[in-house]
């Protein structure tokens, strides 16, 4: 002991910082070691965690669910009506984002968006009575997800709104998104003023039209290849879709052309889509959906199959557990706000989009697209960081979406909710802000996470499913 | 000196590593720095380089024409036929890449090229009989750059063949260059078969009407914000364009729809560019060529304004030098080879290309692509690496073209051929490889360097006329 206290003191510090920064103090060397308890600390959620680590039916379970996410390759098959390309979906229903959520506890801008879809059915004369109508029980409200569909923001899809169709060639699946709108005022950011409405009835009656004719020229197209080319091309398939836009616009342009539409219309389509570099997202989205959910449902997998948020809660679905939502409060966004706003303003994080982190983009592969921090905010190495850090907690990487800064290496994909809980990472998400208040728009976009409370719930039912039945 | 030689030995080496390695063999520590003498040595123009570094007349004169450089905003204004847009290009003349050339030591694809334009003018009935007149003396050859023009890889343009205009709205300059034909056997690598031929006739009759028609509706289209986009979405504007086309091609859809052609022209010119990924290439070549030209003329400036390759020499000319070419024997090409074909099959460096890298794209923006190591060589990190190093020898970084992956710095551009000599850094070029026979086309596609003695050549007459008259 003598001996010791006459050594010069080298330490190994692990978890606190504060230990170390006292050894220092004092003249001594220590090395700090970044560390936290599993689960944060949480001792219940601790021990089933070491409970449901290596555990052997899960394993083999993952390998299932990954592999089947992997070997999904979505096809942009077509368009189609909401109320004729979703079955279940009833006549007088509006779907939303994120888990299940009434009326009474809505965010505004869903409610501004439903106001919206309300009097672009024609089921109200003004907004007044479109607010009523909403309100009076009359409306059923249902999660896109419940529909295999997905949507930006508020997410609202009603009877009579087009639809993109992206399919699986091999197994006939399909999943659903709306169209892009556009950035701005629009109905996804709870905005719903004449020139919004004007707007998505342009988008039913020519451009869905004009898309369908000419993916049926094209025989669909293949979603992979094109998503792949556009992280080599600075996207990430979240808040950038420049590259994926584009490459879409390339590959309808000369099938638009023979599809015979009046030359107005025609020009019409190309500059909406030349002008928006978001065109993809809602198609991104719907692929990302349509892989995901060929990994949801099989027992014992602790695949996330969903993250999404409806603007009060964020929910996730596992692979595993069937169709339960496991929700929390849903989080506030770090982000750059349009000049004149700020924070105050901000609805809560909000939207279908985080279907694209489940799914190894968004934030995900942030190291694809360093110019989205002019976007999202940081520095172009955040946006690498984020990558990497992304791996601590997936099942694997992508064999097909190749992250270029990163030596060509896979996009971190199939989030295991053991290891979100292991490590208290919680997935980043790049997203748009919306204002708070109905009718106003997007103010921002920035970075949020996926609340660490959602993990620890399903690897809780987990435990009582596999461990204490 | 006995307590010298007591100590342990502690050496910095400059230069020669191996005396750091001996140091270290005997036990010793060596901090080895990379260094070499300016010039690689030369004594001559290390004396020229001592009477040239900081002189004022040539700092100033480099403030000037670096200005005019980065103050140069090209626009494509439109298309135009080689024979009527340049004016001093005789009846019987055909272009060529790089500098000044006869017929009796041209290389393979050039000489192929050549063939092909003949053809392409009717001016003989077959092959043999154009090789005949080509060789007979009535045919005129001069470098393309001699009428503010450039070509890709042989660069031979003939009177009917249609060329890009781009200008500079401010003064009323142009530059010029002929039109891509897409990858494989095309003419300006040497091919000259009936297709090749076919398509050249189809691009003067439909393509470039098609072009002329839409930049017209559009008053032309600004090519600096195109381009600054197409670099942060992994383009280096010279072997990767693959963002830059499609950017083109959404502003121009619509414009095309709106010029009224006949359907299937269109769907045809629509599928041409959306099927090229390199039909940017000769416009962001132009493009250099403007913005380069305004630099030219300085007296006393040693800023370099073109790099160029016959595939014999290999030729640079510097602003303050007047039209003089600086040559030396063409290098060769460390690059991928296409199945089939290795370094044994490959033509010297050729083309007028390398006109991007001299306005700080290409090898110089290889930051920007990491995704073209796939096509040169090597990894992302030596993408990053090129650009980096290409910062000692240029005057300045450009306030345009930002590089994401150098966190959004400029562009290292405006080579001064002074800090080429100091630090026998050698300009680095993507380029693509021909066949060195004619009639065959690319092979590959790799890294080359300007080779320092074009530099040197130009250090020293810069002396001469400063320091010596």
């Amino acid at each position: 002991m003598t001996s010791l206290v006459k050594q010069s003191l080298g330490v190994i510090n692990v978890g606190l910082a504060q230990f170390a920064e006292t050894v220092a103090d004092v003249g001594g060397t220590a090395t700090q070691l970044e560390w936290s308890p599993p689960a944060l600390g949480d001792h219940k959620a601790g021990m089933a965690l070491a409970r449901l680590t290596n555990h052997p039916a899960i394993e083999k379970a993952n390998t299932v669910a990954f592999s089947a996410f992997l070997a999904t390759s979505p096809r942009l098959r077509g368009v189609g009506t909401a109320g004729t390309m979703l079955p279940n979906m009833g006549a007088r229903t509006i779907l939303h984002a994120g888990p299940p959520v009434e009326w009474a506890h809505m965010c505004g801008p869903m409610r501004g968006a439903i106001v919206g879809a309300i009097l672009y059915e024609g089921w109200a004369r003004d907004a007044a009575a479109a607010g009523d109508l909403a309100g009076s029980g009359e409306i059923s409200y249902q999660p896109c997800h419940h529909h295999s569909a997905v949507g930006p923001m508020a997410g609202i899809i009603s009877p009579s709104m087009p639809l993109w169709v992206v399919d699986n060639p091999v197994t006939g699946a399909c999943a659903f998104s709306n169209f892009n709108e556009g950035l701005g005022k629009a109905l996804r950011f709870g905005a719903y003023g004449d020139d919004v409405l004007a707007r998505l009835k342009w988008i039913e009656t020519t451009l869905s039209p004009a898309m369908g004719a000419a993916l049926e020229t094209l025989d669909g197209i293949e979603l992979k290849p094109l998503i792949a080319q556009a992280l080599i091309m600075g996207d990430e398939v979240h808040n950038r879709n420049a590259a994926a836009s584009g490459l879409l616009l390339r590959r309808l342009a000369s099938a638009l052309v023979r599809a015979d539409l009046p030359a107005e219309d025609l020009a019409q389509v190309l500059d909406f889509i030349a002008g928006n570099e978001h065109f993809f997202l809602n198609i991104s989205m719907a692929s990302c959906k349509l892989m995901l959910d060929a990994a949801h449902g099989v027992a014992g997998s602790s695949m996330v199959t969903a993250m999404s948020r409806n603007g009060v809660e964020f929910g996730i679905r596992v692979s595993g557990l069937g169709d339960r939502w496991f929700t929390t409060p849903a989080g506030e966004i770090d982000g750059l706000y349009f000049a004149g706003y700020d924070s105050a303003d901000a609805a809560r994080d909000l939207g279908d989009s985080s279907i694209t982190e489940t799914a190894g983009f968004g934030g995900f592969s942030m190291a694809a697209a360093p110019a989205i921090v002019k976007f999202v905010g940081g520095k172009p190495d955040d946006a690498t960081a984020n990558s990497k850090r992304m791996r601590h907690i997936t099942l694997g990487e992508s064999d097909t979406f190749q992250l270029p800064a990163l030596n060509f290496r896979g996009s971190p994909c199939g989030i295991d909710c053991r290891k979100v809980v292991d490590t208290g990472i919680e997935p980043v998400i790049n997203t748009g802000i919306a204002h708070r208040e109905a009718g106003i728009g997007q103010i921002g976009a920035g970075l949020t996470r996926a609340p660490l409370d959602c993990f620890v719930q399903a690897l809780t039912e987990f435990d009582v499913q596999l461990n204490q039945r």
